[in-house]
């Protein structure tokens, strides 16, 4: 299985704001307005605290990494820089201590060596969706590969019609601009189930299924 | 954490009619009408075929399991014998293939011989609550308990306020008479957070956790 999960969208269908930086991740989106529901979870996968709610929302930051064996991002998800590196320094906004718990493969013109991070190794690929999906499904060994975006990499992957299973979030914010995943999530019902199911917590779970 | 999962709730708070037997273990409860939305998803326990949804009911099937150690259940869940046992080729609703995977722990005042089918070992036992769990967690070796039910057995952990975590499925069917799991889920709001959330599907999911 191929999956996305805990994909945050605003209601205009973006994904992410628009001026990416080391200190603005998201651009001119405010990551609070995106998080919020995810944060206040017992199993968001950044808490450090004890606590957390244990409702609908929790049951979609428990999945991130449900019989998950390798992520596959794109270079923005992993940083700011474009082009070429100017810098092996960045590794990363996560520090030893990331979310991921296993391989993941950045998609990227500039290749790179691979890099080691507590529990989590990045390998660096100049490929096509095909061939880094099939070496992340070796790596996960027999466990699902989630594709954890941004916009971007989550669309090429829908283009290639590789994956199987998505969950997004639907925020109560409007962000104008930005890089857009969907005109409407009804744009992929010719392809996929679609359940709509509202939470308490205000935000809309979106969870889509191959026909 | 000692849990509660798909456990179906009729409109009027029954979890089982009245009359079990070898032929109806629910009783005059139509077992299709309790678990059709449960039978529907991937990831529903006994499901044998490939296929099935992936939206929220599937989350709550897919709960059942998940970092699951050892199941607690009462005797009539075991079967529909009552008083002493008159016949110990009596071994489950379940046969070689069952749907628990791990220990579990049958409350009985009639005690008999551990019993091996498959990967799960039934014990019997005649204990209060807070030793069968004892044992329970101890099986489960840092994993989670679930509470399997039936009624009976839900209501005795709760009133020895041992549960963590539920969730109930209430189903538009209404019973009449059976075991009585509440006369209104808002009965345990003094203790539990409640979030309530529709499914598309017709039935509504009940999410508890302690306060």
């Amino acid at each position: 299985m191929v999956r996305v999960h805990n994909f945050m969208v605003s209601s205009d269908g973006y994904g992410s704001g628009v001026g990416q930086s080391l200190e603005h991740p998201f651009g001119h989106a405010n990551p609070d307005d995106l998080f919020a529901w995810a944060e206040a979870t017992a199993h968001w996968v950044n808490r450090t605290e004890p606590g957390g709610t244990y409702g609908l929302d929790d049951f979609c930051t428990r999945d991130f990494t449900w019989n998950i064996g390798a992520e596959i991002m794109g270079r923005n998800k992993f940083g700011p820089q474009r082009g070429p590196w100017e810098d092996l320094d960045w590794e990363g906004w996560w520090g030893e201590d990331t979310p991921f718990h296993t391989p993941v493969f950045v998609l990227t013109h500039h290749v790179r060596p691979s890099l080691t991070l507590g529990d989590t190794t990045f390998h660096f690929r100049n490929a096509s969706p095909q061939d880094v999906l099939a070496e992340a499904l070796e790596a996960a060994d027999g466990k699902d590969v989630r594709i954890g975006g941004g916009v971007a990499t989550v669309r090429e992957f829908l283009d290639a019609d590789l994956i199987d299973q998505m969950q997004f979030t639907l925020t109560p914010v409007e962000l104008g601009r930005g890089e857009r995943l969907w005109n409407s999530p009804e744009d992929l019902v010719d392809r996929f189930f679609l359940e709509k199911v509202p939470s308490p917590s205000g935000v809309m779970h979106l969870f889509f299924w191959r026909r």
